[in-house]
């Protein structure tokens, strides 16, 4: 399998550098193609340009999330999402015809389970201060599953992407050895199954769960809200 | 009252460009001292560096936060989230000792309602292409609140700010004439009440409604999970 590894910590000493370079080595151990998008390293420039579509570095980005099965996104959560460097990476790659506005033959829209990058995989790998009890339910940040929604749904899904459940190390800033220990294991099992995982069961736009106007159907999660409405229900 | 306007969208010549334009002019006329951050024009880098945090052009901003009774906080919504140049504002501003790692003199973390910001209130503004009903209850994009979720209550609740409701133009991609005329009446008349608007009802960190390990105690909101449960209840 063709996988696309994109980093984004500014120092490649860091405990995010080390999952980094285990984690490469283990994909290279499992037998998969390797590629790495390390925006730091690569000096990537995050900013829109209202005429910068057809720059040379967006499309040899595009060219490598063409080339992938599977990306994995791997970040320090900052201010609840992504580094800026990171995020202008989406908002520079993911243009128009590729990332969005994206149409079937018969003008429908693909999104949200469609578009350009359908069947490939995603999977966050991330480093948060945070501890794991105020990242949970009823947590002081919101779940993680909630925090990451923007990246998530409104991103990979959006583009097309199947994602799959994240890879979280929580209270990063003060890690011992014996939980780096077990953080390294942890990503290490969770890519030997990049190809079996379940991704989360977001509902997709055209599957008939939303009406015209985008909005969950009446008898789908009937009365409720909050974002796990969008989660297809199990049984 | 002193207001500072965080403009970053890459074309002044834009709806967003003009409700920006009309905004300061209201506030001006209101009677306000106004002061502008326009990320795009100051060219400013969203980039972090290690090493970075008493750069002259972080320090320009902090002064500026200080002086601002009130932020309004303007963007294009991008991937469900803001403008890389606009998430690295934060970044590179918000350093420890300023956004974040503040504490009371009984060792206690200000964060989440206290903090350096603590006393000053935001506002956000934005344009999205979405149109409404997608991003309200069971909408797919999720709603306006639980989007904004990572801006609110991550970044300006977490610093100490009073985070105003916010002030969206929705399908902004195709606006005609008289929706910019109802969009600018409605954001001048949000500008007008700024000083007496009802903030979000975040629950603070240390009012009692969080353990110690920041989760909601368990009489808060009983038995429900989602990101309304953060908010105080009426009556």
């Amino acid at each position: 399998m063709n996988v696309l590894w994109v980093f984004a910590h500014p120092e490649p000493r860091s405990l995010s550098g080390a999952l980094r370079d285990d984690g490469l080595r283990t994909l290279r151990e499992l037998g998969h193609d390797v590629r790495e998008s390390d925006l730091y390293a690569m000096k990537w420039n995050p900013v829109v340009d209202a005429r910068d579509e057809v720059n040379p570095d967006i499309l040899a980005e595009q060219e490598k999330l063409e080339w992938a099965d599977t990306v994995v996104v791997q970040f320090p959560l900052w201010w609840y999402g992504m580094p800026a460097i990171l995020k202008g990476w989406f908002d520079r790659v993911f243009v128009k015809g590729f990332g969005y506005g994206v149409f079937a033959e018969d003008g429908r829209t693909l999104r949200y389970g469609e578009g350009r990058l359908a069947g490939k995989r995603a999977m966050v790998v991330l480093t948060a201060g945070a501890r794991e009890p105020a990242m949970g339910p009823r947590g002081v940040n919101g779940t993680l599953d909630e925090v990451l929604w923007p990246l998530h749904h409104g991103t990979l899904f959006y583009a097309g992407m199947s994602v799959l459940p994240p890879v979280p190390v929580y209270g990063a800033n003060r890690v011992s050895d014996t939980q780096f220990a077990a953080a390294r294991s942890h990503l290490r099992r969770r890519l030997g199954t990049l190809e079996t995982t379940e991704p989360i069961p977001f509902r997709t736009q055209n599957g008939g769960d939303y009406d015209d106007d985008l909005v969950l159907r009446p008898d789908r999660s009937p009365g409720a809200t909050g974002l796990a409405v969008h989660l297809r229900q199990a049984g």
